[in-house]
C-alpha cells in the first residue's frame, strides 16, 4: 500500500463525519461475527457512544447493508457478504449522499445581463460546477472500488491469531449474558 | 464533455462552500481582464456580496494566486497565467486544506485491549482512514488536473462574441469612474 499522510491536522468540519467512522468499524466487527450483535454490544466493545451508534444502524438496515435478527440472542447481522458491500454504499447510507460542492449557480446574476440572463449563460452545467462534479465523481469512484471485505482482510492480516479468539470470547460472553429474548426496540438500545 | 448530473438535491453542509464558488468566478473575470479590478468591482459585476468577496481575496493573495496593484486604478490582477493556476490551489487557498474525513482513531479503544492497546493495533494508518485518504487523493488529483485556464476556455467558447465587449465596457466604465488613487484598504472595500 502506498504511503498515505494526512493532508492537514487542522480540525474543521469534515465532509465524512464520525458517523461514517463508527459505522464502518461496527460493520467490520459484524463481518467477523457469525452471531447477531446489538448496537450496544458493538458500541461497548469499541468504547464508543451507544446512543450515537444506535442512530446509525437503522440507516444501515434501511440501505440493506445489515438485517435485524429478532430471535433469542437477536441483534444485527450483515445482510450481504462483506465483499459485496462497497464503502460508498455505507457512506451514502449514513451521510445521505451529501454533495461535495453546493453550487449556488451565480452565473446568471452578472450585471451586464440585467434582470434577464440570456439562455447561453445558464444552459448546461456551470463550468465551475462541472469541475467540482468531476472531482466528486473521482472521490465516489474510489469509495465504490473498495469493499468492506477489502478492509476486513487488511485488518485480519494485521492482528495476531490470538486477537480473534479474544474478540470471540468477549462477544460470546456478552451474548450469553442476555437472559431473555430482546424486543426489536432493545436491538439498538 | 461527459454528462454530469448532481448527485443529490438535498441542501446540506457541503465540503466546498460558496467561498470557493465566488472565488473561482472572480478569478475567471480577472483571467479575462488586463486592468486591475477591486473585489467590490468583481462582486457588483456578479451580483454577489461585496463583503463576502472582500474576505476571499486576501487568502488568494497570500497563496500567490492574485497580486494587488496599488497605483492609480489599482485592484487585483492574477499573479500567474490562468493555465498555471490549478483549481486545487484555489480551493486550498480559500478552504485551508480541510480534510475529507475527520478520523478519531477509535481503533485503540477496543474493550479487549483494556487500558493499553497493543502496538499492532495502533501502528500505521487505520485501514478505514486509509480508504478515506485514497478517496480524498482521487478528489484532489482531479482538482489538481484542471486549471483556471481550462475553465476560462470553456466559458469563452460558450459566450457569444458580443459578451466580451459588454464585459469590457461595464468594467471599463467602472474603472474610469474611480476619481483618485485608492489606498490598499480600498482595494477590497
Amino acid at each position: 500500500m502506498q504511503a498515505i499522510t494526512r493532508t492537514d491536522t487542522v480540525r474543521v468540519m469534515a465532509h465524512l463525519t464520525a458517523s461514517v467512522e463508527y459505522g464502518l468499524h461496527c460493520l467490520l466487527w459484524l463481518a467477523g461475527s457469525t452471531a447477531p450483535l446489538s448496537s450496544r454490544d458493538l458500541a461497548e466493545f469499541q468504547g464508543i457512544s451507544p446512543s450515537f451508534v444506535a442512530k446509525i444502524f437503522p440507516k444501515l438496515e434501511k440501505a440493506g447493508i445489515v438485517r435485524a435478527s429478532e430471535g433469542v440472542r437477536g441483534g444485527y447481522l450483515l445482510a450481504r457478504m462483506p465483499e459485496d458491500i462497497s464503502i460508498l454504499e455505507v457512506v451514502d447510507a449514513i451521510e445521505g449522499k451529501k454533495p461535495l460542492f453546493d453550487c449556488q449557480d451565480i452565473r446568471g446574476r452578472c450585471a451586464v445581463f440585467g434582470d434577464r440572463p440570456p439562455g447561453w449563460a445558464t444552459a448546461g452545467a456551470c463550468a465551475i460546477h462541472a469541475v467540482m462534479l468531476r472531482a466528486e465523481k473521482a472521490m465516489r469512484d474510489s469509495l465504490a472500488s473498495q469493499t468492506l471485505g477489502d478492509v476486513a482482510h487488511i485488518l485480519d492480516r494485521k492482528a495476531p491469531p490470538d486477537f480473534s479468539n479474544d474478540v470471540r470470547d468477549w462477544l460470546g460472553d456478552r451474548i450469553k449474558s442476555r437472559a431473555r429474548k430482546p424486543s426489536r426496540r432493545e436491538l439498538s438500545s
